[in-house]
């Protein structure tokens, strides 16, 4: 995807060096993102006259070159002091569940985790959000995370409820923290479907986070219910400083290549 | 599909003869159909055992033999006298377009057809509905048919509207009939769309109308965009003698195979 797009803009700003992309939310593969962010340095001298007549024109001709299952929805100058990655505030994602006994929706089928509850069951959006409740605020959530020498675990979680769509019926669960270490969004969703199917107890997910232990109890959900949906920076006065900040806290993650 | 439907039909109801099914709106390749309604004779004599325990035992095994771009929502024993195609009264369909000047969403893009307007414009949904107000009622829809000897073109149509979907920004038609001849929801959307990116005038698609004529200038669009979306049935006293009425009438479409 990064190579593509990385491509897809060396066509549209016509640069004959390489556009290297800095990501906001890096996903592990399948994982969807609709608000995604990116920067990067366009070194060609054309990129001003491009974006001088607006970004409708750029945008087209970037959805001619990339494929299908990548489209740009914006575009525009980035303010002095932005980093993609380092300036953001707060990502939020979304996860999708399926719980019908028939199976998910052919439609959304790309984009859904199908869940089988057991006969005459549907997952409890009510236990499920009070088990997550007592996962909100700064924790060391190694329990949720993949280990990797030298990264902190230490997230601060801001929002994490689930909601059933009444349109789609599907069960969507939103969470919002500063930042996710590798696997946590999917770890999370692993502990809290047992609680809604009722094959764990409400007190089990918060039981997993203060042992700070990884276990192979929890299982890391497959990629293809998971999107990022929006990612948060602060005005562009702190742009700068907020980079600093998250780079001093989280700068070691950088080695590994990977969080989601 | 249908054949697909047929053999876990026979899987689920542990029938040894082939199960045929009789299908609401049948869809050319490539159309979506959310509400489709189908019905069949059973001939095994354990499927009322099956269902007195609740349908929610053969959807799961429906779902386990079905591919998964195709999901029966919910099984039933049908009324007396009721007939999936003849009985119903009219058919739902929505079109979703996306006009966005960067492509359609990905996580949508398998339904969704992506439409290029003109720089700096994007589909005019009041020009769209003025064009379709007109074309609403019991007309002769040959100009909207592809031609079929010995069928029928008069059709009513109850209901014909653009939508701007707020949260996913897509341009979305709405149409209802009694029931619609071959590819004619698919000219009566390429019809409107030059209406709506300003290729053609708002009284065009009604001059199309009165002549009667099938033209080359109407553009059958892709099928993607279509879906079947709900199927309505006379209360289950009136399901026979609507069957009658409507065979009287649409009889002789049944030799044409397709409909959409």
């Amino acid at each position: 995807m990064q190579g593509e797009l990385e491509s897809a803009l060396a066509v549209t700003f016509r640069s004959v060096e390489t556009i290297r992309v800095a990501v906001a939310g890096r996903t592990d593969a399948g994982v969807h993102a609709r608000g995604q962010v990116v920067h990067c340095d366009v070194p060609s001298v054309d990129w001003e006259k491009i974006l001088a007549r607006g970004s409708e024109v750029p945008l087209r001709r970037l959805a001619e070159v990339l494929p299908g299952d990548l489209r740009v929805r914006a575009i525009g100058i980035a303010p002095a002091g932005f980093h993609a990655r380092w300036s953001a505030l707060a990502r939020t994602y979304r996860y999708r569940v399926s719980d019908i006994p028939g199976g998910a929706d052919p439609l959304v089928r790309y984009h859904v985790l199908h869940h089988r509850c057991r006969a005459g069951q549907r997952l409890d959006i009510d236990a499920m959000n009070a088990a997550a409740a007592a996962l909100l605020g700064e924790h060391d959530f190694t329990a949720y995370c993949k280990k990797r020498p030298g990264a902190s675990s230490v997230r601060t979680l801001k929002q994490l409820e689930w909601v059933r769509e009444p349109d789609s019926d599907l069960a969507v669960m939103t969470i919002r923290a500063d930042a996710f270490c590798h696997s946590m969004v999917r770890s999370v969703v692993g502990a809290l479907l047992p609680v809604g199917d009722g094959r764990r107890d409400v007190d089990w997910p918060a039981r997993l986070l203060a042992a700070r232990l990884r276990i192979a109890d929890v299982h890391v959900v497959a990629p293809i219910g998971l999107c990022l949906e929006h990612v948060e920076y602060p005005p562009d006065r702190d742009l700068a400083a907020q980079a600093e900040r998250a780079k001093r806290f989280r700068g070691n993650d950088e080695l590994t290549l990977l969080d989601d």
